[in-house]
């Protein structure tokens, strides 16, 4: 299984002004496509900073590290310049990027969203990549993403802006990680159990996963556990076909369901 | 200013499940009393995972490290054992967190919510806690928060449910980063600026951070910079005193508005 970090850049993240839909989305498309990210990092709109945490990222083996946020033309948009501190690489104007950058601004300037074509310097950050780096399409937005190979990771910065992002990934990023998985199919499921706290649904659990691979079961408590006991059991199996998952999947849950319901659970099954 | 980092420990992070408001919600709490989280770091309920973060962030001279999530009864709520791998210190059962714990579940077998009660091995790992810890009082769920001080850092474990954490950090966690920061106030102020780039706008807003300390400004693209421009710029002037920090937020929203107008966008005022 790969190894995928996330790095989210950005001040407002961690001035809590913004929730990190970002790295849900992403770590939810990853889990879809067979695997789980191994850790998501935020950190501010800071060269220093960003430089540390991609360093850190390879350090622990990292095949594919995704970097969202701080592509933009203003000058907190910093990720570039840390990524190229991290790998000590020079920043330099990418023709290919300068070229979608630049018909994107012509555009503007047709359609009078701007008064006229100009390449501003804020323009040409834009297209200011670490040496090396390979430009990617943005279907929705100017600043195009980076694919930057290094030794064996890859790095792939994308906007921060979660519309970019969302269209950027699908059209770009799902189809690398399809690759670097394999096939890998999950199967999820849901149970409610009422009337038992969670400290005594954890021996079930533990039964339940002992004997099996590829399965992960793991409870959520809802109401309190102190007042009104309710949980949300999770399920997945992850498997090589969608019908050993699926098979698996509803071995696990009815064998929950009994042993819950044994113990003096209410429980019913829910969508996941 | 203190050095705050936030470690979340969840698989249903990584898995993209839950969203993450956790750290969200602490870094706003954290930012209205003054300072401003360095890191966010999720990982999964892996005691080596959590070790590594919670090593890492020491290494960074952290002050203050906040860990949600993984206190509770099930065998994957690991964090005390990642905790206590990290610090090279025992778990052992914990005398006062035991004695809240098991009032906890007399209460609940007394309002008939369990059979009986009964201190399982379930039970007594929630009061299981790396050796010298202070629980604190969790007035909402069961398991107590725990304090330990490790050289010149303090470790501040939470629980992962959201009700839980709001209700520890307000009663016991605010009050010690308020003692940390001192006294510092925020003043936050947003514009709407439509009709203008933001590239437009980057070195505007340059030449207003250049000349000012305390001051923070960061634009945020809300319409797609190629389609219909449409920008937030969120200011924020963080003072010894609330008059100060008003007056230097009045200034810089009507300088940049100016600035604006003259460049000819359209702006306005909106609550940030």
């Amino acid at each position: 299984m790969p190894r995928i970090e996330i790095i989210c850049v950005g001040n407002e993240l961690l001035m809590g002004s913004t929730v990190n839909t970002n790295a849900s989305w992403l770590s939810q498309k990853i889990y879809k496509l067979g695997c789980v990210t191994a850790r998501h990092t935020v950190v501010g709109d800071d060269v220093d900073s960003i430089a540390e945490a991609v360093r850190e990222a390879l350090k622990r083996r990292t095949d594919l590290l995704i970097v969202t946020g701080g592509l933009g033309p203003t000058y907190d948009d910093k990720t570039l310049k840390g990524v190229a501190k991290a790998l000590r690489r020079k920043l330099e104007v990418n023709k290919e990027a300068l070229k979608q950058v630049e018909a994107k601004y012509r555009e503007l300037a047709e359609r009078g969203v701007i008064a006229k074509f100009e390449l501003t310097p804020s323009r040409v950050k834009i297209a200011t990549l670490p040496s090396k780096s390979i430009p990617i399409r943005n279907p929705v937005g100017i600043a195009p993403a980076v694919i930057i190979n290094y030794k064996t990771s890859k790095i792939i910065c994308l906007p921060g802006v979660p519309a970019e992002v969302k269209a950027i990934f699908t059209e770009s990023v799902a189809p690398i990680i399809k690759q670097m998985v394999g096939d890998l199919f999950v199967a999820e499921g849901c149970l409610e159990v009422k009337s038992l706290p969670e400290s005594s649904i954890a021996p079930i659990l533990d039964k339940v996963v002992e004997r099996r691979r590829g399965v992960y079961v793991k409870s959520h408590p809802r109401g309190f556990e102190g007042s009104e006991p309710k949980l949300e059991i999770y399920i997945s199996v992850t498997k090589p076909s969608k019908a050993e998952a699926e098979a698996v999947k509803e071995e696990v849950l009815s064998e929950l369901a009994t042993a819950i319901c044994e113990a003096g659970g209410e429980v019913r099954r829910k969508q996941p």
